[in-house]
């Protein structure tokens, strides 16, 4: 009994240590000091100040949504002077993170259910029996019929049954039609909740008034808050001309990024605007943007379609967050993890000071990486 | 070759360590324990318990769908008794993760392409010369033709050319016309695939049969597997009065987090559903959710358009997942640095308190810091 | 002062280490060497060559944009031979990374806001009694107007006010209706850029050509890079039977991912496509994936619409991406935490070794587990 006492007591109140050995020598010395430094310069300098080793992180939920602000008139021959309004050009209307302006298009009105001369590019044909009836053609535009008849004077094409007439997208309209979209304008409202926080913020931060929401532009250096943008002046700014990506359509991705430090004030968290190209334009193979997109109605007991082929450009607006707070739980494992780091470098940095005798046998001063500290000249003392 | 087969050996078999020193100090030797015992909590409570060191982790793939039921009745002037069921309130149509329902609207019916007199509000005029011919104004909705004509029998506003006739909306119908939409019924479809482990979960978990699911509303407390949910809950849930919502339009994030652990059986990996305002209603500037959007239909030869400016509120789904399950190497890698912890604190501490001789010179004992342990009394013994 | 200068310099010129003891035991230190070994194997091996602790690493920003081909004829009683493209079996058309492809549908023609007999399924009656007015069913299609109607000759419902007539959808068509969307091909273009190193690619890489793209579809073993997919394809190899999911719809992931080396040539940094199951068909909980989606129309002054109960297989497009490149920083920290780790491992190694007398009170020899090590056979040497 007095025995187990006695192991319990010499087992907390006793502790090993390493016997240590004050070595002399100049250049071991300093080196030793500036690796230190190296390191206590890095945990401060790097983990604590840089990286904000303080700080509890967070990420975030988000909702953006957007308006477009512009018309547009065009002047196309056998459809007469026409406005372009938002609820016309923009895909799709309800205002997504994600959506398509439309500046270029080929309109075929009037297609209905029956059987017309197929397209003169992918369906031309000689005779009958080129056209394989109730086949279709990868790029055709109805099943065959089985007949070859004239397209015009000069052409004969397979007859095909499907929406007639069909669509010539030979020639697409340069300069784009809706060239005036380069002036719409979009207004972003982007919405953030940091929710281990908290904290909400929108992009229409305390900087912007009402009054200046109504008549600013977004510029990168002069308006770099403002969230109302020129499609011309984002397009451009992501590296496309705006005329070439309106004739065949193109991508552009708006990031927004959230840096937020919750140890300054509320208001320095604000948002900022990039824009970039998502689309390499100076490759041949399948340039552009487009799509097929129909409006349906019904004349005289019939269904009728007009069906637009669309050149557009596409906006993909991605959000990015993250926010610190000062929290006393990260902070000390930052401060330990530092105080272990350190820890690790000056024994490791012993150690390889005092190597020769580890890693060299019989003779230490054959070893010439150790010459280099000069381990003759350790003249060691016992502390 | 016998000097060299001697390196070899003396290499493999001799090994250097400290010579250590045996101290007997109470409070240095309690101090010393409990930090070894504090450092061996953290690793086995925190690392191992808490935070599951022993399990290889993996995200999501995941998929949301949703189906909305409901019927609501709108008696607006001009319009009769009208019904809206789900094909005409919820934008896109196909049941995406992100999705809109009006619940509440502006309607401009007839609207063709000619000349009319401008919004009083935007284009008001006196004369001519008001009316720029070929411009249009940044809230306009038409090209103006330069003539300043009768709005109405006192106001006088320019002549546009465009979607006539123009789109009032300055009375934002109050209640809103589709206050009813706060019954209507969401149902969320959620599949969710861990690709690593091979497992699919659905948000129709085991506990949900079929009869359970035709008769079930989510309640956070009463039902929070169910996954149908009445819309005005939701916002209700999120902070948010439904009929101020539903008023101007709004959004509502949901998420769905799924935090699985694979070590337990399957049927405890249940989806926890969150509700969230994403947007600050307290801010003046641009507050509400709404967008335009258009019924196009030809009449007489014309195309038409019956204009909505649709407010509504806007659903976004996001969906969270982690999961973890018992895997040799993560165990074996959280013991491994837990021991490697454990030996740094170790040997750190040992030179902590073996510093004075390290950070004091000549005399450690003016040391304030060390004499709290009281180095003075130090009784080493040679082991 | 020369006191001050003496304390620097021996703060600068001095330092401690530990006296080392030289162990010569077989056992124990052939164990060292080898736990050395596996450390110095896990950092190099794992750490730096197959994690790359040597390259900067990156995430992306991507952008897809999707376009299918293909056409299909039904001919259902009543509707005649029926051509479906693109534009009409799409949803929605601006080829958004998530989209539908319709397979099947209901289809009810020349439904207006009136009063009929309700759906014989939901709101069946005896009389007046049952149906209550103003009312409506979960399931209903309208409100009821409180009269129980003749259905058919043999069925009594309730009468409604809403769309009429009523949705009839208890028998979907099987074989679908457009079981040829099996042969409709997919065409994804995949825009990545990985900010951080200022490189761009898609998924048309150096090895498609224009004329290889005209004519190639996707295989996994043959054309694993053809951004030209076979819906049914895609469908079979996500593991589900084409037919089965084209009935009644359904769910499938499409996965591409980017993992690229930037130390080698850039054309190794190809996209990686998989199928997912994203919709376990097995449960009989509400299969498949469908929507409700309407057409407006005029027709003698009165709001008309074709409302389409569409079945359809909704592909949800996810791309994942990250890049390393050599960087001096990541290599530099890789090898100093290497060095680190390796220390701690080597003097927590020592210290257990030497432990016997560390945990072990009064009679090392009694513990079973030192004993493994002969501890009472080490033979000490003073360096």
């Amino acid at each position: 009994m007095a025995l187990e006492c006695k192991k319990i007591s010499s087992f907390l109140f006793e502790y090993d240590t390493p016997r240590m050995v004050l070595v002399h020598n100049k250049k071991v010395g300093l080196t030793f000091r500036l690796i230190q430094l190296v390191v206590l310069t890095y945990i401060i300098g790097w983990v604590f100040l840089y990286e904000k080793g303080y700080q509890s992180k967070d990420g975030i939920i988000n909702s953006v949504s957007v308006k477009l602000k512009g018309i547009a008139v065009t002047n196309i021959s056998g459809m007469g002077p026409y406005l372009w309004d938002v609820a016309d050009y923009v895909f799709p209307p309800q205002g997504d993170s994600s959506f398509v302006v439309m500046t270029n298009f080929i309109i075929t009105r009037g297609q209905k259910q029956e059987t017309c001369p197929g397209h003169p590019e992918s369906e031309k044909c000689n005779n009958d029996s080129t056209c394989k009836k109730g086949e279709f053609l990868r790029r055709g535009q109805g099943i065959m019929t089985g007949k070859c008849v004239d397209f015009s004077h000069t052409q004969k094409t397979c007859e095909i049954f499907g929406w007639c007439p069909v669509e010539i997208d030979d020639n697409i309209p340069n300069p784009p039609l809706l060239l005036e979209a380069g002036k719409f304008t979009l207004f972003i409202k982007n919405s953030i909740t940091f929710p281990k926080f908290g904290v909400s913020r929108r992009n229409l931060v305390e900087q912007i008034s009402e009054r200046y929401l109504k008549k600013c532009v977004y510029h990168k250096d002069k308006d770099p808050l403002c969230p109302v943008f020129k499609l011309g002046y984002m397009v451009e700014e992501s590296g496309q001309n705006f005329s070439q990506v309106a004739f065949k359509g193109g991508i552009v991705g708006i990031t927004i990024n959230w840096d937020c430090d919750f140890d300054w004030p509320l208001k320095y968290c604000v948002p900022v605007y990039k824009f970039h190209r998502l689309y390499s334009e100076n490759s041949n193979v399948s340039p552009g943007y487009n799509f097929r997109y129909a409006r349906y109605y019904r004349e005289n007991g019939r269904d009728m379609r007009i069906l637009y082929k669309v050149f557009g450009i596409r906006f993909d607006i991605l959000v990015n967050g993250k926010a610190g707070k000062f929290d006393i739980i990260p902070t000390m494992t930052t401060i330990g993890s530092g105080i272990g780091i350190f820890g690790v470098v000056s024994v490791f940095c012993l150690s390889i000071f005092y190597c020769p005798s580890l890693i060299s046998f019989e003779d230490p001063s054959k070893s010439a990486l150790w010459r280099a500290f000069e381990p003759g000249k350790h003249e060691p003392g016992v502390l």
